[in-house]
């Protein structure tokens, strides 16, 4: 079977960007080409860091994982792979890959510094395509990562902020609204599940806002209108309104603190 | 050549979500993908039932088609496989595969109750990926359908709502706006050439307004910012404005009453 | 390895479009699809062959493209078939096509005229999809390009309007907006050079606007909120607002004149 490259960027649609990427891949080999999405938010390496973490488990065990949310390109931030044990990921060295990685425990980067495997001349303002793009190639065609550059154990780290326990709730982030208006908070499955089950009521605030809302296994558990506590299937606690948008009802905005209580 | 398995939603480009239907289909057999749209309106069932139906007939005999507009996700609305002479479709049963699998004659639906053939645990917000994308993996793989659940013959129906001969006349309803403001009619084609030929003029009534307007071959045939009525590529009547949107020229809402009289 | 198809296009995410043409093309032949993107303005043919031009030498020789930007489809607008030297393009007869065909040295252009190589009946208002994807589909499959039309000379033709040097600086136009609001212009990088170093201020005038501006070599390179001035991936000056939209903020329309003076 094919090996598989998958894209991810905040490149939007126009203009043909995601496009060069996947070029310069084709002309390096015949790989099964997927995009993850090319939304997110401009520049928001947090919300592309969590998106990749959601959508890797589910591709083969071999994939390689183009990602780029790159605010600092053309600057000196460093250009990195990540070897984890399952998958590779490639893109620049400001947190993004990291989660993902972190999901099949040890990992490995290597800096990517050896100009062979670019595109060359290397654009100021384009390194998903003159860099990663052309280094997921390389991957794809088994170069050995040790070739691209020296392992470093200094890469830029991330993680979702603060979320725990609180005296009868969870306490988190909002981390982003997606398309239907849902909001995505860093509060995992499995900590909203030591304090509440579904068709349980709590109290929610959030930013400056306080409601009461039901914790519910889907909107099809809801009226049309109604606010909903639910597990989204990134397996983390999301805060929706069947059939409208929890993001500009409760006027969120990203990095507001969230809370539940029993 | 490899089996075509496509995907038609209304999840929209962020998110990561229809890669992840990806990712499970590609995790199970070596299928070539395509994108149908994701950006049908959210939960609007018709007009996702309009476009598989306006697609299909241009795919390979074989094709398997995964559909998810479901608003009822996580309830107890059922999943099926619907086998026509021609293609396989997946996803609930709301109607939305029943127009496209009429197409072809006679046609069998299958309920999917096999959890064997699920990704486990399957969540309860995105059958998508966890019910209707593993069921087309395995459908390219060979699966026979009876092994998915029993067949059944009370599934939803669907239809694009009355349209009629009228005197002198046709007349129907709204379906949807396209991207360049066009309105898609149930009006089909045939239909329409009972009563009109390409450049006749004709009474266009729509909800509450009232137009003279052109029955021309293609918007070329008119000039900037005239109404036409006209074929669309699906075989369906639609109403435009060159280089404008008839959808806001006229005012027009789903479901409204249109009427073509000579 | 496998023929590489592309397709650009103004036709947006919805509705099904895009599918129906890869529909077609994989009905003919086993290729490998690749979308440029399809979110050209509506009917704006200068971008797309702007985009079509920026993407091309990206792909492996031997690609086909296929480009549909086609305000005068249905009317007696010829459709055509270019062959450069590395290349083969399809589309309509507007000059979309010959920017990038031009980058390749000599060129040969082919009506479309046979219709053995089309969907049949043809519709009037997409041959994107009966007349353009069906003849790339026949390219793949090897078909001589002789045998879908006669030769011709008197195609249309395009440039991106005037630029030039002028005393102490560089004068040219605005070509449009891409999604995170750079202006994209038709002055070269070659022609950019001759007057300016990154690192170095100028003026800037757009439109009625004046502004000083700095020429980064990237927007790293600037505050947020900052103008400056970049040579973006297609080798064209640009104009941006670290993490804000320079369109906007200059309130610049697709046309306007742009000077930058040392």
């Amino acid at each position: 079977m094919k090996k598989i490259v998958t894209f991810l960027s905040d490149f939007g649609s126009s203009g043909g960007y995601v496009s060069q990427m996947k070029a310069v891949v084709l002309s390096l080999c015949d790989a099964c080409l997927v995009d993850v999405s090319h939304d997110i938010a401009p520049q928001n390496v947090r919300e592309c860091a969590f998106v990749l973490r959601s959508v890797v488990p589910f591709f083969p065990v071999g994939s390689v994982h183009v990602c780029v949310v790159d605010p600092g390109v053309g600057t000196d931030r460093r250009g990195i792979l990540v070897a984890s044990k399952k998958h590779v990921f490639v893109g620049p060295d400001n947190g993004l890959l990291i989660p993902a990685a972190r999901l099949f425990g040890d990992f490995k980067v290597f800096l990517i510094e050896n100009e062979e495997f670019m595109v060359r001349p290397v654009s100021d303002t384009f390194h998903g395509r003159d860099v990663f793009a052309s280094v997921a190639g390389h991957v794809v065609n088994g170069v050995s990562f040790e070739r691209f550059g020296r392992r470093v154990s200094d890469f830029v780290d991330m993680d979702f902020g603060p979320s725990d326990l609180i005296e009868g709730g969870v306490v988190g982030e909002v981390l982003f609204g997606d398309r239907f208006g849902n909001v995505v908070t860093n509060i995992s499955s499995s900590m909203f599940f030591e304090r509440f089950s579904f068709g349980e009521n709590c109290t929610l605030r959030i930013g400056k806002k306080r409601r009461k809302v039901v914790c519910a296994r889907s909107f099809g558990h809801v009226s049309s209108g109604e606010l909903l506590v639910y597990v989204g299937s990134s397996d983390f606690v999301e805060v929706g309104v069947n059939r409208g948008s929890a993001f500009e009802v409760l006027g969120v905005s990203v990095g507001d603190v969230v809370s539940l209580v029993g």
